[in-house]
């Protein structure tokens, strides 16, 4: 049984709709509180572990597993290990969102442990939203760490989203891909007040033909504080492109180093980074049209962030 | 008194027919060979460790002074301290190459520890040529460690250029620029066979209207290894530009880590790096025209790296 606040929370992360339509597991303050599985969609909890194997069969097209997590009013570190075995010449999303709602905790702290196989010629969407939310003063804090290999011939498309009120956000992510497998990251940050975010992403251009992307939007407000590393690895004849754009205002920090690395004459590296504050012109003309500063501002991000 | 491969491998660091003309301080294997002073420059040795004091007087307009390193033959490491000290509204070049002749030494090193200080409203423009050479098969190293202080108004162009024949380059460099001071680095290297060469540049943009952009253009060969880490720290009202192009051949690696660190919101800061090999229609291009592979090959690489 879903409560109220848990229905709020999950349509903070999950907004597709579709989460109870398709094979799904919500967890709740680390328990399982509602669970389906589709016939060629296999969700089992770990034996020795906190956390679900989710076994999708080969050949398995147009379906989605939805695997939020929530945590209220608990001062928990909730640890969570997933598997994803995405079988042979699949087609799927994947939905795995966490939202902490923590009016009276001290400290809820999240640690998310994943592990993706894209086997062969399987092509997969994934979306990850965190969210936190409060009253008080507590620490909403979201550790999550994601290896994922790519075998060849596979595709992701990664959607990682940071909006609001997460305290302390770390993101670690290696992902390996293999011949001709294919990679688009977007992610979208958004830190105010002290609230910091680090991401470590690490990719592996192994297979010949292997190609990745990375796109990062993100702003920090007031004294907020970001730290960004990405490295590509071009250890094949393979291309990769790094893309970051970041919007500082007021004394917050962002620190962006997108790294590249190529050990093979055939790879071909790219990465693009920009850090400044709102363009001035952007915001004269949306002022010009009735707006006040901070409309004005608001629209500007909206629109950065989308 | 010049020796005829002292007098060749000069030419080789210094090739602006200047060397003699001005200010200059040429040391050869650990000693000063030939010295002479302006009225308004002076070169005096440390007496504390081995290397010179270079003081300019405030207002010194178009001088050069050139303090060239040369080796030859020996298995040592010669370790140099210089300090420059450009004084206010000056406006002066100073020309630093290091050179190694070391056909029957074994290894032969050059530690270049450098400080350079250039006061309010003085405009330096600074090169340094690293270049080595021998028959046989021994190591030639050079290691460089520069700390630079521009004041107010201050300016400071740098070529940094490593063609040929080093088996092992360390650049370490720490710059800090104060209001409205302004810099602008250009890096060239090639490297071949088993060379390795490291570069660690950090930027501090500590005052107002600071700004400095960096260009590095290399091409990595062979077995060979570069890597590149970039720091621009923007702690004011500045901007900080980081552009890095390598081109990589046969089984070379390369490494480029352009890192940004805004933290102030009127900090802007860009860069852009590319890894990638020779462009193919370049190459078809040159060859259609009457040459070889290689010769097409040594052209473009010569055009990149001008």
């Amino acid at each position: 049984m879903v409560s109220s606040v848990e229905q709020k929370i999950l349509e903070k992360i999950d907004d597709t709709n579709e989460l109870k339509s398709g094979a799904h597991n919500i967890r709740s303050n680390g328990e399982s509180i509602s669970r389906s599985t589709s016939r060629t969609i296999s969700i089992k909890n770990k034996e020795d572990k906190s956390g679900i194997d989710v076994i999708i069969q080969p050949n398995t097209k147009n379906q989605s597993v939805h695997v939020p997590v929530v945590i209220l009013n608990q001062d928990i570190t909730d640890t969570v290990y997933n598997t994803f075995d995405v079988g042979e010449n699949s087609d799927v999303t994947i939905v795995a969102g966490c939202g902490i709602h923590n009016c009276n905790a001290q400290k809820t702290e999240h640690v998310g442990i994943h592990e993706i196989f894209i086997h062969k010629g399987s092509k997969v969407k994934y979306l990850e939203k965190h969210y936190a939310e409060s009253t008080g003063k507590s620490q909403k804090i979201f550790n999550t760490k994601t290896t994922i290999e790519i075998e060849e011939e596979g595709s992701l498309e990664m959607e990682l989203v940071q909006i609001k009120g997460v305290d302390d956000g770390n993101k670690d992510m290696e992902i390996n891909l293999h011949n001709n497998a294919r990679l688009i990251i977007t992610e979208r940050i958004f830190t105010e007040l002290e609230q910091e975010a680090k991401s470590n992403v690490t990719i592996n251009l192994v297979g010949e033909d292997a190609s990745a992307q990375i796109v990062s939007r993100t702003v920090a407000k007031d004294e907020s504080k970001q730290k960004f590393y990405f490295m590509m690895n071009g250890k094949n004849k393979s291309r990769g492109h790094i893309e970051c754009d970041s919007i500082i205002m007021s004394n917050a920090t962002v620190t962006s180093i997108p790294a590249l690395s190529a050990s093979c004459e055939d790879a071909e590296l790219i990465h693009e980074a920009a850090i400044g504050k709102i363009a001035s012109d952007q915001l004269m003309k949306l002022m010009s049209l009735g707006l006040t500063e901070e409309e004005a501002q608001e629209t500007i991000l909206q629109g950065f962030l989308k």
